[in-house]
Formats: C-alpha cells, structure tokens, sequence
C-alpha cells in the first residue's frame, strides 16, 4: 500500500463512521413511549467502532454503489447488533459495556428484554427503506444473520455446561454467533451496491472469516489488552470461564501442572482474579498466544483472497478491504 | 346467518387450524442447536385456538386469494405471537400458560430470551417464503406490528409503576400490545390474496377493533370464566394488580366504600385470594361487567362494519367473518 493511504483510509471510515453515528442517535427519536426508547438511545449513546455498518458501506462502495443507498441498512445492522448485546449482557450477567453500565443493570431484565426486542423491530424498519427491487435476497440475509446469530449464542450459553468443548465446536458456535454478522454486512452491503450473485458471495466470505479473525482477536485481548483502553476488565473471560480460544487451545496442548491448573478453571467455572496472571503465563509457555496470533493471520488472509477480484475491478477499494483488515486485527479495543 | 352454516364454518376454522399446527409442529424441526429448538417446540405444542394465523387466512381467502399462498405467512404470525408470549410470561413473572408452566419456569430465564429470540428470527423466515412481488408491504406491515406489540408491553410495563393510569391510556396500550397483531393478520393476509390497497385498509381496520373486542373480551374471562376450561387462576389479573378494562372502568365509576376497596387493589398492587369474590362482586354493581360486554359489541360491530364492502363482492366470506367474529367474542377460553 502507498505511503499516505493508511491515514486516508483511517479518515475515510472515520468520516463514514460520523455519519454513522449521527443517523444511530436519531433513529429513535421522537418515538414512544419513553419507557421503551430512553433506555434504547441510552445503548445506542454508548459509542463503538461501528465496524459492521461501516462494513456494509465499504462492500457497497466496493461493489459500484452510492454509500447514501445504503446507510438506513447500516444503521439497521448496527441496531441488530445492540439487541444481541442487550439480550446476550444479560444472559452472561455482564455489569458493564464499553465502560458504562449494561443496560439490565441500569434498569432492570424486564427494560432489557423488551428494549432489546424493539430495537430489532427498529431495525427492521430501517433495513426496509434502503430495499428497492432487491428486498427479498436483502430479507433473507438480514433474517438469515439473526437466526445465526441466536444459534450462536444458544451454543455459547450451552459451553457454561459442557467442560469438553472442542476446538471444533468453538469455531462453529463463534462462524454463528460473530461471523454470520459480519457475513451479513458484506452481503448485503454488496447487494446494495449492485454486485452480481457471484461477486455477492465472495463480500460474503470475506466478512465470515474477518468475522472468525475479529473474536479470536476478541478473545485474545481479553488477555493482553490494556485494562484502561479495554473499557473492561482484563482477564474478564477467564473470570467468567469463558470457552475462549486462548483456553481451549491450552487445555488441548497442557500436560501435569498446567493441565491440573486449566482443568481447575473449568470445573470452577471460572479462574480467582489473582490467577490471572499465572494462567496468562501458562498462556505463553504453551504458546496459544503466537497460535491466536496464526489463527487471526490465517483468517484475515482468507478474508482477503476472496477479494482478490476487486485488484482487477478497482484497486483502490482492493487496498480500502486491505486497510480495514489490518485495522481490525491490530485495534487494541 | 342460514342454519347449518355455523357448524360449516366452525369445520372450516377447524381445517385451517389443523394445516397450521401442522405446519407450525414442523417449523423447528431438524433446526439445531437442539438448546434452542427444542424449548421452542415446547412452547409451539401449547395448544391454543390458532385465532391470528386462522385470521391471515380467512383474510386472504376473502380477498380473492388461495390459502395454500398463505399457509408460511399464517405461522410466521403465529410464531411472532409466541415470541412475544414466552418474552411476556418472563416480564410478568408467569407460572403457567394455557395450562403448562411457562418456558422460563420449565428451563430458565436466558433460555426464554433467546428462545424468543430464535422464535422470531425464525418467523421472519417463514414470512419471506410467502412473500412474491408484495415483498416490500408485507415486511413494512410485519415491523410495524413488531414495533407496536413491543411498544405496547412497554407500556403495560409502565402501567405497573402509575397508580392513575386513565381508559383512554388502556385503549391507546391494548391497541399496540394486542389489536395490532390482528391488525397485521389481516393486511398481510389480504396483501397475499391480492386486495386493493383500499381493500386491505378495510381488512386491517376489522383487525384492528376486533383486536380491541378480544383484549376487552381477556380482561372480562379472567372474572367471569369457568376455571376448569380457562387454564389459569380465575381473578388473575385481580392478585397481579392488573389495569384490565374492568378495574379501570370500575375505579372511574366507584365511590364510597367501594373506591376505597378498588384503590387498595391498586395501592397494594394486587388483590388478595380471598378478595375476588368480593371484588367481581363490585363490578357488578358498578355494571362494568356489562360495560365491557357493550364495549365488546361496539368494537366487533365496528369491525364487521368496515368489512361491508364484502356484502357486495362475495357474501359467503361476510358471513364467514361475521361467523368468525361471534366465535371470538363468545368464547369462553
């Protein structure tokens, strides 16, 4: 990539994340009753990357169509994904988000549910206005992201049960519960943006293994974040005895002491605060934080390939999909 | 109506309602994780009258449409009135329904968020496969009724929290968390079978006061039904402290040494046991209990009213409605 590029893309999401942002804040205004969108605005106000609207945007783009067709569908995606949060703090009794209170904890579960579900139905509504002639292939991809992703977090909410979780399993529940999202952005991002079916179902692949790269690099900063930066708690995963990569992958490699140590987190659903340090040291030992590392390079070159064809169409969106990759794999929040 | 045609028609009902459950039985089917699903069919195999979908169909059938058209729509609206069911019984703190314990007390809380959850991702789904070039009408009209149905439990939510809570504020309430469920049945029932734009206004007007007629209906059964066939507890609005019809109705008319009593109910939000009979009692002094029975006839005529137009295109579909509209609110379940 030219020398300049980078901040030029950074700006250019910064710009579209703006816009972003400004539409999100506003999508519930005005709306009642109060009971039902105060809390809503309240999640909504709570900041964030807004990596998958931008997402959306930068697959229409890429794929020859007008950012303004498409930033109601952005706007729907990011809603979409604060009802999964909304919905899943509660299911993991989570006390914070992005530094600030969950919404069940500032409130109560019963705001929470139903928050939660009129956010979706939001959503919706929003997906509904940037659908023109494509609103059935739209549809069903946007449905098909939400059933995914609640198959994913059912898996997710089944791993508190089962103390042998298998690699395997991890990578099918997290393609579900984080990917099928990301999956959705660049499907119908590309859509919007006129792309041929064929040219549709390589955004789709990429935006389903930048999604597996993005929660394997989730669950490794849980780990090696910095705690002020993080706007949460490091080591919280393991805390909460979090089926992450990190500790899966050391329960398969780990022998003696190690293993009898991992084993311990496990059937203590969960690891005492002040065994963070030890198991992040163990963490380094077996060496799954460089095997956390390969898995993220792995995917984001995977994610990458399937663009492939954009070198010829237009390079410069090519080196856009390129910038966005490496900044979601080195972000540091 | 002829004699003989109430039986044809309550046959009729019958069929259409056995194709649905048979359908709806199926609807989850094979669909994993099983976390998911399988509480979900647990809830689906409830029983129930099958009213909304049944209503959807009649709908399109009216319209000049064919109920084979329908068949996926009528489950997505009896999935979506789930969804909303198992979200509800967490809200209110639900035992039972129609008999059986509620999904959150039979698994747990987080199972029913996401059960509901997966319940409406998957009506969305079913609901696509019936929409053709009508795609766009019917998602507007499908998250319209969405959106209300949250907005309107919201506001029975804050009903909990406000001691003076008006009729007028009941009938605005009741008008979302129920009526436009039914609302929706019937337009996008009416969409499938092909009714002008002036036609399906016609059809979700009846949904819409004939919403208002079974929820005023609801409020009246849970005084007035035999326990044995009802499902749950008579007077159990009464111990929740409930703002049905009757209890608002009744603290408008009452005074004396009957406000007093009223108002206990509203200040210790719930009414003892050994309270109801005494309670049911004012009522029917006040005359509420025939207030609601009025309102019932009003809303019911009003609805068959805007179905006049019916008379004229094809009388057996009026009279199937007119049918359909006795059977609802002479129910006694």
């Amino acid at each position: 990539m030219k020398t300049g590029n980078e901040e030029k893309y950074l700006k250019f999401y910064n710009s579209q994340r703006n816009k972003i942002e400004e539409k999100l804040l506003t999508s519930l205004k005005g709306k009642k009753p109060e009971s039902l969108y105060e809390p809503g605005k309240y999640i909504l106000s709570g900041g964030g990357k807004r990596i998958r609207p931008v997402m959306l945007l930068f697959s229409a783009l890429a794929a020859g169509g007008k950012a303004s067709r498409a930033y109601n569908a952005a706007v729907a995606i990011e809603l979409l994904h604060n009802f999964t949060l909304v919905h899943d703090d509660i299911m993991d009794n989570a006390d914070k988000r992005r530094g600030r209170l969950t919404l069940h904890r500032k409130y109560d579960v019963n705001t929470a549910i139903i928050v939660g579900d009129g956010l979706l139905a939001v959503a919706y509504e929003f997906l509904l206005k940037d659908c023109r002639d494509n609103t059935k292939v739209i549809l069903q991809n946007f449905n098909k992201g939400l059933r995914e992703v609640c198959e994913g977090q059912s898996m997710d909410n089944d791993f508190e049960r089962i103390d042998d979780v298998t690699l395997n399993e991890y990578f099918k529940m997290i393609k579900k519960k984080t990917a099928a999202l990301f999956e959705v952005c660049c499907s119908i991002g590309s859509v919007l943006g006129g792309a041929s079916s064929e040219h549709v179902k390589r955004f789709a692949k990429y935006g389903m293994n930048i999604g597996i790269a993005f929660q394997i690099q989730d669950d490794l900063l849980d780990i090696t974040a910095e705690e002020s930066k993080f706007g949460k708690i490091i080591g919280g995963d393991l805390v909460e005895g979090k089926k992450t990569f990190l500790l899966l992958s050391a329960l398969f490699k780990a022998k003696g002491a190690y293993k009898k140590d991992l084993m311990e987190v496990i059937k203590d659903k969960g690891a005492a605060k002040n065994k963070i340090a030890h198991i992040k040291n163990i963490y380094e030992e077996l060496g799954v934080i460089s095997d956390a590392e390969n898995q993220i390079k792995k995917y984001s070159n995977l994610a990458m390939k399937s663009l492939g064809f954009l070198k010829t169409t237009d390079h410069h969106y090519y080196d856009m999909f390129y910038w966005l990759t490496n900044f979601l794999i080195k972000r540091n929040i």
